[in-house]
């Protein structure tokens, strides 16, 4: 099975996002088109945006206004990345350089904010006041997640906390994405409200496998270190599974008495989790996401769209496995 | 004549603004809501939201929608001061420390995001996608306006760029705040564009008149040191016209060259500013601007609005002259 063919029924809307995502992003000045530029080569699987147009034209939705949409979600999503890379200080980013790297924290603020805007603007073409709405509050979510996580305490080990966070952090973009082209296309209020939810399903999985993948991936791979949100005092879905069932808990009284642990005792630490069973209950739980996801779609009519879409579920799970 | 006394017709609506404006932009995270209560006590004198109030009750617009889209403006220019604080590195701003002073840069960066999304949200619900375009427009331009600042040359007189850089500083969201004001009334597409022209005049007067002040002003007054655009090698409208009458250009030439001119050189070329025609030749410019404007709302039927803008206008050149 290849898991990773998923875009095909869409590869050419795909290419006309990208185009649109230029296009509207191109700046007056030379310094930011080369930054922007950059950024949207190094722009990853376009995962949210083949969520997107797979939904609406499954749902027989305006493929022009899905392409909008698309390009808004991806830029609205680029432009969380550029602030986020600015605030945790991120060099490298899917092992290229960060503009945050080569530019100043000025530069980067405004180039984000500058993408922030041009996101807004692709939003209001759909011309549904609804959906812009919506647009504008998931991008409220998903900074108040920051800000939350910013001001939280350390080696707290706190499940709703946790679900919170990766919805918060993934789950609300995956949700508009598929919500959203519900709205552009001829469906029931219920049907819009039940892709609402296959994309929160299909959000929190891709968001444990990633926290799992940062514990099982190599460096090379995850281009940063292993388990580098546990090394910040942040406790992921494998943590918290292990802590769970784990009587040494001194690691999360270090980290919540404002202290850093040993790299030796990290690296312990990390061991453990990895050659727990906290690994596989954690990757139950993602798939349980994605099941409860697929049967969201099961009583559409067959179609490659839908076959794409189970393809997708699969590689949102097997990916990196 | 009173000219500070504009805001009599529509001061409850200007409270309801207030109110909304806090309602709206009230965070999960108890540390952002004290943040952004401080930020929103600190408005100044609300002159956007006044300019689209009167605008919109003249023009016979629905009140509810006006104080939305009034409170939607002044949330995303208190959103572009939040950054633009942690940009210049500013402490303080109209004499209360800024959010930059008292938090990390990660904290400024992410509640002037969630403001920027809540303002997005807010225009969402005057439900016009025309509107929002216009409204995440705007925001492109003054970002783009301060990246082209960050990148340019010091030390260049050039009018065009200075009346560009002005625009996207400031007169386009007057502009917008009139203009959107016209879109919410039952008007004619041709009236819409008459109250963007009126937007913009007393948007470009307005910042000239900043400028003007930033020469002639008190430290204590204005906030900030005296000329502090020149001693970043910004030239404004008054030395502007200083440069254009004078042969002597070396504190140009020092900019240019990437220096900075020694203290005693500048304050000589402050009190040579101060002292020409050059500050009566930018307030008749600014003036220039007021005339026009007031020209374009003439022939609107007499009524209190009227005579408030009236005012309005009046305190845009006189304010502390």
């Amino acid at each position: 099975m290849n898991t990773g063919n998923f875009t095909y029924p869409i590869q050419e809307y795909i290419d006309k996002v990208e185009e649109l995502m230029r296009q509207k992003s191109d700046g007056h000045h030379p310094e930011i088109n080369s930054a922007l530029d950059h950024l949207l080569s190094s722009g990853g699987k376009r995962i949210r945006p083949t969520i997107t147009l797979l939904t609406g034209k499954m749902l027989g939705g305006s493929i022009e206004k899905l392409i909008i949409l698309s390009a808004a979600i991806e830029l609205l999503h680029t432009a969380t990345l550029v602030h986020d890379d600015l605030i945790d200080g991120a060099l490298l980013r899917r092992g290229i350089a960060t503009l945050n790297a080569q530019w100043s924290p000025a530069a980067t603020v405004l180039t984000g904010d500058y993408i922030f805007a041009k996101a807004a603007s692709l939003a209001a073409e759909t011309e549904s006041s609804e959906l812009i709405k919506i647009f504008s509050n998931t991008l409220a979510t998903i900074v108040n997640g920051e800000i939350t996580q910013l001001f939280a305490n350390r080696g707290v080990v706190n499940r709703e906390e946790y679900y919170r966070r990766i919805y918060a952090k993934t789950a609300s973009l995956f949700e508009l994405s598929a919500m959203a082209a519900a709205m552009l296309s001829p469906v029931s209020k219920e049907t819009i409200l039940s892709f609402k939810q296959f994309g929160y399903d299909i959000g929190m999985a891709f968001q444990i496998i990633d926290d799992i993948l940062d514990f099982t991936g190599e460096q090379t791979t995850i281009g940063k270190p292993v388990a580098s949100d546990l090394r910040q005092g942040i406790i992921t879905l494998p943590a918290i599974y292990y802590f769970e069932n784990s009587k040494d808990h001194s690691i999360l009284e270090a980290f919540a008495n404002g202290n850093y642990p040993l790299e030796s005792e990290m690296e312990n630490l990390i061991h453990l989790i990895k050659n727990s069973d906290s690994i596989s209950s954690a990757l139950s739980e993602a798939k349980s996401f994605v099941i409860h996801a697929r049967e969201i779609f099961a009583d559409q009519p067959d179609c490659i769209e839908k076959t794409a879409l189970e393809n997708l579920t699969n590689y949102i799970v097997d990916r990196n496995f």
